[in-house]
């Protein structure tokens, strides 16, 4: 579910690979999916919610989702974000600081064209996080969508954000709560590393 | 491992309670532990990481860390925080925002000394986050402490963290991808509750 291109060398990114693969390998539940927490400095508001990763392209760590949400508003407002990885499988922790944009157009085109219909179909009935009468009103709309629009059309309120961490922790977590911390932090263009204390 | 004292008749609290018991019972791994994501206005980082709450007493939501470390600096600056909870067991995701402040000190005192010896050798051992030589420099730290220190004396930079929520989401996954949110805000101390798209 999570594809990896144009992987860098770096020994972060070696590594985030090297414990992804084994994450799945312990058969982890939802590997690819992280908490994303924000701030949004009109409200003055930190949040965070679980998205799913779906690509990492070179320096890109890419999800998509409603531009019109309050995270993408948070991410307007405040282009610096964690993503949180728990894989519980394997004790890692995987803890990112990163600057976070939209992607092209054209990849989230791309994007979307490639999901299932009704993924697509809930895209587009969806006012993101805006209240609604009843949970049967949200059905009614996907069901209009699913038999009146053209669900290969992305909506321009739906697409790609891609975030580039400048900040990478290794967390394992061991029986004697004397966990192993290795953290790597993007210093003029180069990855430095160190072990931080429990 | 997670207490529940004083708990309060409100809606949102009587529903945390029933879905964490069926997380329980379903096998969730570490249902007790949650995302705690904070703002640092000094440096404009926002930060997460996982912790284990420990008590749910009356309103107050508590865990303990060191007083030192990152993210007791970042509360201090901005009293806001989330927390997010995420059941894969039972499909359901727990999104809170909260107002954080630290407990009496007599309370970290008793939590303390219940306490096993190794896991306080590391509290007192441990100046959290921060940069050291080597993992063996860790372990070298922890075995002299818990050979030499009074082990059931709190250090004065450890100690709890009660949140409060004015904010809760239950966040049911469904596979149609339209999930169930259900949100309860605090409104001149009463909950109103709403439905939001998903």
């Amino acid at each position: 579910m999570l594809e990896f291109s144009n992987l860098p060398d770096s020994r972060p990114y070696q590594l985030f690979h090297q414990y992804y693969q084994e994450a799945e390998a312990a058969n982890q539940v939802l590997a690819y999916a992280f908490a994303v927490s924000s701030y949004n400095p009109s409200t003055k508001i930190v949040d965070s919610r679980f998205v799913n990763l779906k690509y990492i392209d070179g320096n890109d760590w890419i999800f998509f989702t409603n531009y019109k949400g309050p995270k993408a508003q948070a991410f307007e407002g405040h282009n610096q974000i964690s993503a949180l990885f728990n894989w519980t499988a394997t004790r890692m922790q995987i803890r990112i600081k990163a600057t976070i944009k939209k992607i092209d157009l054209i990849k989230s085109d791309e994007h979307f064209k490639g999901r299932i219909k009704e993924k697509n179909a809930v895209a587009i009935a969806s006012n993101q996080s805006q209240k609604i009468e009843s949970y049967e009103a949200i059905e009614e709309k996907y069901k209009k969508v699913l038999e009146n629009e053209d669900l290969s059309k992305r909506p321009d309120y739906w697409g790609g954000f891609a975030f580039s961490p400048f900040y990478i922790e290794f967390w394992n977590g061991k029986d004697t709560r004397l966990n192993h911390r290795q953290v790597f932090e993007l210093i003029d263009e180069d990855w430095q590393d160190s072990i931080l204390q429990p």
